[in-house]
C-alpha cells in the first residue's frame, strides 16, 4: 500500500490545519496524511522523503522521522477517538484534534533514503483524553525506528494565543 | 547570549556536513549551530523559528523541538568529545561525528513562535562511544520542553553508503 485514501488530517477544522508536519494549509510543510489500514486496525502514514532531507548523505533525518512519528502520533489518536465516538472520514463530523504530549524515537539502523517510508501505529486509551501511539518506520522492508507518542486531546490554552 | 560564536558544526568534515538540522552544506536545513555556553560547561544551540514553523498558529511545531534537541545533543556530544581529546574548536582538529541512538522530548506547554529557542545542554559519558545529553529548551525565559539524546560515535556504516 502506497497511498492512504481518506487522511484524517483532510477533516481538520481550518484554523487547526497549519501544522509544518501535517497541516494541509501549510504550503512549506510536510504534508503527512494518516489513515487506517486496509485492516481498520492500524493506522498508517507514507512519506517520500526529499533530497535535503539528509543526515548523513545517503541516509535519511532523524529529526524528519522524528516528526513523522510526532505527526503520525497525533493523527492516529484523533482517526481512533474519532472512531470511538462513533464516526468515521466522510461523515461529516469534525474530528478531535490532539497535541503531542510526549515523543519518543528510537533510532534502529541507518536510514536509506531511496526507500518510502512507513509509519504504522497502535493506539492505546490511556485517559479520556490521552492515548498512547506506538509506531514502526519501516524504509521499505525494513525497520528502521520505532517510537511513542503521548497524545493529549487539544487544550483549550491552544487557541487563546 | 543570543549568538553561537564557534560553533562545532562549522567544523565537522565536508562529508558529514549535509545534515537537514545542522549542516552548514545543507541549503535548505535549518543550520542549527552549537556551542559551549560563556562559562564553558553547558551547551548552546539557539534558533529563530520561522513563520512556516507552526504547530497550532502562534505556536512552534513541536517536529522543529525534536530537530532542535536532536541536532543540538549530537553536537553537544561532539563537543564533549573533543575536548575531552584535548582539543577545542579552532585548534585545526577535526572533531568526532555523532549520530542519534534515541531522542525522547517532553513539551511542557504550548511554545509560543515569537521568542528565540534557546536549548541548554549538559553531556554525561555513558561509555567511550555513547553519550547521554540532557537539553532544556527555553522560548525567551519560559522552558517549554525537555528531553534527552543518547549520541553514538557515527559508525562506519554510515560512510559505507
Amino acid at each position: 500500500m502506497e497511498q492512504i485514501g481518506n487522511a484524517i488530517q483532510d477533516i481538520y477544522p481550518e484554523d487547526v490545519a497549519w501544522c509544518y508536519g501535517c497541516g494541509r494549509l501549510n504550503e512549506s510543510g510536510y504534508h503527512f496524511r494518516t489513515g487506517w489500514d486496509e485492516e481498520k486496525e492500524k493506522t498508517l502514514t507514507i512519506y517520500s522523503p526529499k533530497p535535503e532531507h539528509t543526515a548523513i548523505p545517503g541516509f535519511v533525518y532523524g529529526g524528519l522521522i522524528a516528526s513523522l512519528i510526532d505527526c503520525h502520533g497525533t493523527g492516529s489518536a484523533s482517526l481512533f477517538l474519532h472512531r470511538k465516538n462513533g464516526h468515521e472520514i466522510g461523515d461529516g463530523i469534525t474530528p478531535p484534534r490532539f497535541v503531542t504530549g510526549s515523543l519518543r524515537v528510537n533510532f534502529l539502523k541507518p536510514t536509506p533514503n531511496d526507500f518510502l517510508l512507513i509509519a504504522i501505529g497502535n493506539v492505546t486509551e490511556i485517559h479520556p483524553k490521552k492515548f498512547k501511539v506506538e509506531t514502526i518506520v519501516y524504509a521499505g522492508n525494513e525497520q528502521v525506528a520505532c517510537g511513542e507518542v503521548i497524545a493529549v486531546v487539544m487544550p483549550e490554552t491552544f487557541a487563546k494565543k
